[in-house]
């Protein structure tokens, strides 16, 4: 190791969200590094921000642009949020990616879905066992969270020992994956460790986590009360939850029936890499429809009320040929996420009507959160015993939140929100700032968050579109008049001729008045119709909707 | 009293969502029955389902078709999903309005701003006094909410008392307002009572409810502790928790600074009608900037998170001169309404990034719902012992759970959604359903929810939007080829010419490929290019665009 060298850590994505987790780490001189990137997740679009949107991701702008000193790719664990952007960003990145067995699966799949070859993903066996990645050793340390294989990395540089927890909680008995050890962790720990690099997720929870084993009662007692069909949802990728409700319904003599693609994928992966073993045997949807309903567990995709999956097509009606009945019992064994209880609201409304009894999150019996609560998080930070924590996944808030934490501690604590540069290798000195972004699959193309295109519909949406035609005859006048039509906007407002005629009658008034040299510039006239749709609809409707100007000019042949 | 006379409770809104409160209450024998409304109110529009739309009502046609033999309005207390929509739906419904005092001060507000005479409000005493209303005679039983003079109904009627209760809660000390008074509500109820139609928000709401009064030591705590300056947000129409908040201000050396129109107007209508006679002396924003920053208490709007309130002003920079500092405290006394987790997580966040101490609702000691709880309501079934309970004020669920917490008591409990007609004095047997739905202010007119025209801009922003102009000449040819332009969707997308390019090509092809007959029809045009532009973009962008066709069809002269 020379003084030169630096030991980067660059947040893309991750650490300003909670999702869409991008983590860059880079060594060597400056300008030269060669770089590792942790994670290559998305987040999901809302209709406030990102209407028609399908996914989002963070912008890989910056290691793009270093794509030919990207060492290697690492997937800490198969959630959506830390892998599903890995198969549509793999064509700009082209390095090779490291995971674990059960993680491989799950990235594979991703890779093939978006038309990459599958062969680019490689397996990785847990610690002790590390790989090498330019500068970088790596290992993968088996941590407690909510599915399989779930990993903190052991980051070992010239510069010294790095561990990034990934997502974690420090649940002794987890049901899927390896219980949190912590005789591990010190272990590993135990040469010094340079920064912690720390899920902050559930920082503003202050009590001690509890552990998914914890629940398995209550839901054991459900399963054997319920006189009708249970149905339970939760995540899809939560396989430590689908195992204890699959689990309380076979020990309480039902039959567990899977619908819903995100459950299907993620337990045959588990039963084809072998990590899990003792999973109940799973019906055919067919096959559940002759069995008696007080004999059924259906596990549904769709917790967070998602129009398309399994459980939003059970609150509508037949999914699949099942359908609920009075009686029947709904369980979401899930967190809403933020911005989501609308649609989980007209769900449980839905099954309201049906008479199905539903028991939702309020209790926190039927469901733990996969996180490190707040003491759990301190208890990592006294195990890795770090010269600095630097907090990542989640919002400023709680990057906030638990830096301060760890500096009642004793310890350094870091605040590094996305497109923060720091140098491990000088205490976390910050050595710069990049634009960090959002890119969105919309349809089949990536755009870029701030391409205007998302701003043009939400202006729509917000404000409804005005559509002026206009002929536009060689010597420059008018023909004809203006054709306007309007969508998304009130036409029948007790005006002469609606909307359309009044904005017609006055846009000809405008351009009969307008002088040759406007005419003859498309922007003259454009800048004359919008303003003139401005004041016709600001006057009648109360808005200023979008106004596209068409002009056809007549070209002397 | 004949046989022949109904006695009707229809709900128009408010029984099937929280929120634009809409009740009515006919008496007569069948269409010939006199009305009276109780509340009209209004809910919040979300980018989900409402984008553009200025707020929320129920569609009152069915009483606005028989708007002849309404014979009161009745407006329960000044919350805006009861009192919101007066002004707006006055001019259809035309019928004299009662209310107490203080509520018809902010009614009158709502009129006036709607260019309505304020004087078709009428201020009426508080219980024992009545009212007639042709065959209904009416009291206002003073109730504890979170505003001054929340009333619940006795509506006398020849077929008997039916109790309305308003929004309430059962607390003894609720520091503005009347306290709940079991002992009024017994002697109202001692004759007997026919129906009770019952607030149901807080149904699943377990334990007993909390008064007003027992968040002000913590309050009080917070107030003197903190350093800088604080700044309270809450419903600006929450009275009860100003007075809580500017009690405690002013008890600890502080100030008080109200910012926001929602929350000046309640509070001078309050000192205005002498409801409120002990609140702390306000201080002009202006003084306060000379206030050091730790005697002050700013009382903010915007605690939904609204973008252009007060709070997210504050958040985002200065505010009326105001501005946070770090080390300043920032107390959210307010529930985040589901919905609203997304715009006031991002204040949250802008609000840690300023170093302020920011203390949410999560602890449960800053904030108590206006409401009653389940045993609350329980209570207030016992005291009123009526032969039938019909929850309103709450979605489905909230009313099926309520119905059958009266079951369970003993009661009749009777599920009656929005547009379920009853006849109370036949037991509240079914006697018809109507179609309810929704009526948008959208800008400056009043449009229907199933008029179409969200639903448009519901497709332009999921969608974008593709517009195509065409010149037909006389003899039905294309003129100049066709000319796209996109709007909300990605151009560059690696295609020769780009989206529009391509369009405009194919276009082109296929309407020279078209019969003359197609050609003459618009219809026949438009069916063409938007099954082409369906293909195209389908093809390149996996998405199909909103799509309108503007024909341009040139004639002999």
């Amino acid at each position: 190791m020379t003084k030169k060298n630096r030991l980067i850590y660059l947040p893309l994505g991750g650490a300003g969200e909670i999702g869409m987790n991008m983590y860059l780490y880079g060594y060597g001189p400056k300008d030269k590094e060669r770089f590792i990137l942790v994670d290559v997740g998305v987040t999901f679009p809302d209709m406030d921000t990102t209407p028609g949107v399908d996914l989002i991701m963070a912008d890989p702008s910056y290691i793009v642009e270093r794509a030919d000193r990207l060492e290697a790719i690492i997937i800490t664990h198969a959630h959506e949020d830390h892998v599903g952007a890995i198969g549509l960003l793999y064509p700009q990145l082209q390095a090779p990616i490291y995971c674990r067995k059960f993680t491989a699966a799950i990235a594979r799949n991703k890779m093939e879905r978006n038309g990459q070859n599958p062969d680019h993903v490689h397996d990785v066996d847990v610690w002790p066992a590390q790989i090498t990645a330019g500068p970088f050793t790596l290992g993968f340390m088996p941590i407690a969270h909510s599915i399989p294989e779930a990993s903190a990395l052991v980051i070992d540089t010239p510069a010294g020992r790095v561990i990034h927890s990934g997502d974690f909680k420090t649940d002794p008995t987890p049901m899927v994956g390896d219980p949190f050890d912590p005789e591990l962790v010190r272990d590993i720990a135990k040469d010094g460790v340079l920064a912690l690099i720390c899920d902050s997720t559930n920082i503003f929870s202050k009590g001690k986590g509890r552990s998914e084993l914890d629940i398995s009662p209550a839901i054991h007692e459900l399963m054997e009360t319920a006189s009708g069909m249970v149905v339970a949802t939760t995540f899809g990728s939560n396989v430590a939850r689908l195992k204890t409700l699959a689990q309380a319904a076979a020990d309480s003599g039902r039959q567990v029936v899977v619908v819903g693609r995100a459950m299907d994928t993620m337990i045959k992966n588990a039963f084809a890499t072998g990590v899990m073993t003792d999973f109940p045997p799973i019906l055919d949807v067919e096959e559940a429809l002759s069995v008696p309903r007080g004999q059924l567990l259906v596990l549904a995709t769709g917790s967070q009320g998602e129009r398309r999956a399994a459980t939003a097509g059970l609150a509508r009606g037949k999914y699949r040929g099942l359908s609920l009945k009075a009686g029947d019992t709904f369980l979401f064994s899930s967190k809403t996420i933020p911005g989501n209880e609308i649609s989980v609201s007209y769900i449980l409304n839905q099954l309201a009507e049906k008479g199905v009894n539903v028991i939702d999150d309020t209790s926190g019996l039927y469901h733990v959160s996969g996180h490190a609560n707040r003491p759990d998080l301190e208890y990592m930070h006294e195990l890795c015993n770090p010269q600095m924590v630097i907090p990542m996944h989640g919002q400023y808030r709680h990057l906030r939140e638990h830096a301060e934490a760890a500096i009642a501690l004793g310890r350094e604590g870091i605040i590094a929100p996305n497109g923060t540069m720091l140098d491990l290798a000088k205490k976390g000195k910050h050595v710069g700032s990049i634009e960090t972004g959002r890119t969105y699959l919309d349809g089949k193309p990536l755009i870029g968050a701030m391409d205007g295109i998302v701003r043009e519909r939400l202006q729509m949406a917000m404000r409804g579109h005005v559509l002026v035609s206009l002929v536009i005859e060689e010597d420059g006048e008018l023909l004809d008049g203006s054709w306007v039509q309007t969508v998304g906007l009130p036409n029948d407002t007790r005006v002469d001729g609606g909307l359309d005629g009044q904005l017609e009658d006055e846009i000809d008034k405008v351009l009969a008045r307008a002088s040759k040299k406007t005419l003859a510039s498309d922007e003259g006239i454009e800048t004359l119709v919008v303003r003139t749709s401005n004041q016709v609809c600001n006057n009648i409707i109360g808005k200023k909707p979008v106004c596209t100007v068409l002009i056809n000019r007549l070209m002397v042949e």
